[in-house]
């Protein structure tokens, strides 16, 4: 089974990126709005208690953090995602780091750029239309993150959480 | 805002749950399957962190238990709901009267008849026809219940977890 950790953002911010996903992202109905830490893997359900476990202890070792938000950006060429751009900071890069590196050995194939996405399968000339459309819009969002989540992946393709971790909490 | 507490049974039974939710319930893509403890209330965003703690409070105090289903029932003449009945317990029933006490004093409006639903919203028509085909569906599946989750909904009506307990842990 498929195994993922996330950042779900406060229901404010949920409710302003489903009013976009909702007409954007296909995956609008499997996860609610979310910053990925560490992206979909398999691994079996036994696995999970010690995932938790290693996750229970990163969180107690980081303290809650900013997460600020400016505005909407795109991952095109590479593909033609459209997504909030969420401002790096050494606390999310630690984060995202320390569980990668604690829950697999796997180089990740790209650079951490935090993001919570709005839009995703796009055809290259929805994503031309919607993202001309959407790229001056200015956003200005700032909140406390004070917990992640791991999840599981069912059948159907939609995510069940598994467990929260309550930063700087034992 | 809306909140609720739930159990997400195991992967497997989920899997199972929604073979049949996909077909009949409306409410499939909004939540995963899940046994309800403490149905939606209202409360402020500021309230959540409150009822974490008695939450938490609650699970540190609850060892966990076995959760069995055998077979299909129906809640008609109530209502058209059809579910997975989930064999009441001790355990079962003291974590759902502690919850509904610590977080609000309103009585409940019906009796706790632990229950995982897999359709809803059916026109007596077809209520009569799907359950009439399901009712003789043997079941047998226990699993061992080991956390519960506060939930919120977002303005979709989706719901998003806010934190999870684990049963017997600090």
């Amino acid at each position: 089974m498929k195994f993922g950790v996330v950042i779900f953002p406060s229901k404010q911010l949920q409710d302003i990126v489903n009013s976009y996903r909702k007409r954007y992202d296909p995956h609008y109905a499997l996860i609610p709005p979310h910053l990925t830490l560490k992206h979909a893997f398999e691994a079996t359900e036994e696995d999970a208690k010690n995932f938790a476990d290693k996750l229970r202890n990163i969180a107690s070792n980081t303290s809650p953090f900013s997460l600020k938000t400016t505005k909407i950006s795109s991952f095109k060429p590479v593909n033609n995602v459209i997504y909030f751009k969420v401002d790096p900071t050494n606390e999310l890069n630690n984060l995202h780091a320390e569980i990668n590196r604690e829950l697999n050995d796997q180089k990740t194939e790209y650079a951490f750029v935090p993001h919570i996405t709005i839009g995703q399968k796009l055809s290259n000339d929805e994503h031309s239309d919607i993202f001309g459309s959407l790229r001056m819009t200015k956003i200005d969002h700032e909140e406390t993150i004070e917990r992640f989540h791991l999840l599981y992946q069912l059948e159907n393709e939609s995510w069940t959480v598994y467990e929260t971790f309550r930063l700087g909490k034992e």
